[in-house]
């Protein structure tokens, strides 16, 4: 087993949904992808948190195998976020977003990171994942997540970060935007032109696609009866799939597209409830026996 | 290999999209079954045309495994339809609709017809449906199509119908309307409690989702750099899929998710080009390829 390097934001989030609502629980990119690959492999977080990030709320990443020196604690308050789903759970608007201390966030690794074999860069501003880049001495594999709003205002710096990385985990309204292709294929192969040589595009309930070389691999989203929350979904995936290929420590196609699978399924588990509810008292059976029934909801023998 | 009975529509059809645009080709449900059927099985076709369906239009039907015994040509005009479509032709609007003989259509089956053991009851009106049920010897294996049209206006035939079919073939608008369910687990439920043990909900791009017994089987749809229009996508798959089952003359789980992917493989060529463009010229060889192609698609080894 490898060991993952994530940075990104820990946040206090506000989320309400057509089945309910919560107030201040933690959430953040880094969080959900941290927990999430926490169940494969071993997880390096760098990320900013303020004084009211109490000991109590320290409680989401205990007992998991995930590295804490990188987490800065300064004075001022957390990042706070308040969105709000539409009926069907496919949109949602922005509330309000609190940068706070995330404002002044420079990205700083402990020496013990800088050799981290497995890198992944969650949706924060290009330049900061640039100064990560920058920290790490020859990674193995580098995957970066980013958003419509740096693809608006930080293109130059994005540019940058496509060329330096191996992976893109983006959803396909963001593969649309940076490539300006409305095809998914087509998107993918400019995309895939501007650096990176694995592409993974998250299409929510569709499922997800991933192309690198000249195959493509699909995988669908898990039929489930009940979706409470899609916050954090993407980065849970992300999580799932990076923590899976650093716990083979093997980047053959064979091993990403069970990555895809590994993502997947812990995607599918954090949907299933209001924030981190569901992630947190994930046992690790339950990741087994899903992880069998996606073979069984995919598996068909060749014609 | 077991024969294929179908009852449907066959038309003119007009398509406007954004890569182009067809007038008056051949087109109707039966039409895209039968074609993409007769790729596996032999094809009975109950249908009716008009006049204006002349020799020359029949040669769609030409050199292939489809028995045209059941397709009456009355005094009057083929059933005409206008299609267009939006930019990303996810939705399409209907110009018109001229159904001409197709209005006082009464299915008949020839004696030879009576006994053949897949059926599948294209999107026509409920009732009519119903009569063909009347006229067939107990077949072994019955799947439907419907529409919303019918979901609105015919509900008590339709109820009819599901009551007394193996299996139903719709798209996933059609299966939240039918159940007045949002979800499509819930809405899959509350359908296969109205009869059908069997229900394959079409999902565009996002493929298509089985679900029978306990158990779901999802394909994705194949990645395609150009689609050109959608029409008689649903209906290709449905043929591919029957035909797939009579084929193989096996109704196992296993042979019903190979018959998904055969459906799937048959709708992917039907979008690459306008009306039967694509599947009148397409090659066995061609259609064993991209079968591989799915394989490929969706393999991973269990986790």
């Amino acid at each position: 087993m490898q060991a993952i390097l994530t940075v990104g934001s820990v946040a206090f989030d506000s989320i309400k949904a057509p089945g309910g609502e919560v107030t201040g629980v933690v959430g953040g990119a880094a969080t959900y992808f941290s927990v999430a690959a926490s169940f494969f492999a071993d997880v390096r977080m760098v990320a900013v948190v303020g004084e009211d990030f109490d000991d109590g709320r320290m409680q989401v990443f205990g007992g998991r195998s995930i590295d804490l020196t990188g987490l800065q604690r300064v004075p001022g308050e957390t990042f706070r976020w308040k969105g709000e789903y539409s009926a069907d759970l496919n949109s949602r608007e922005t509330i309000y977003t609190h940068l706070n201390v995330f404002e002044q966030f420079r990205p700083v690794l402990p020496d013990a990171y800088r050799q981290t074999p497995f890198v992944f860069l969650a949706n924060i501003h290009p330049a900061l994942q640039l100064e990560v880049l920058r920290q790490v001495d020859a990674p193995r594999f580098v995957a970066a997540d980013t958003m419509n709003f740096w693809i608006e205002g930080a293109l130059d710096d994005l540019r940058a970060v496509l060329s330096r990385v191996d992976a893109l985990v983006i959803n396909d309204e963001e593969a649309r935007q940076l490539s300006g292709e409305a095809n998914l294929v087509k998107a993918a192969r400019s995309i895939r032109a501007m650096g990176p040589k694995l592409l993974v595009i998250k299409r929510g309930e569709s499922g997800v696609l991933m192309t690198r070389g000249q195959g493509f691999f699909a995988a669908p989203a898990m039929p489930l009866e009940s979706v409470a929350d899609p916050t954090g979904a993407g980065d849970t995936f992300a999580g799932g799939f990076m923590g899976y290929l650093a716990s083979v420590g093997d980047l053959s196609d064979e091993a990403v597209n069970r990555a895809i699978i590994a993502g997947s399924a812990l995607a599918s588990f954090a949907v299933e409830d209001f924030g981190l509810g569901r992630l947190l008292g994930l046992r690790k059976e339950e990741v087994s026996d899903r992880l069998a029934e996606f073979k069984r909801l995919t598996d068909f023998k060749a014609l």
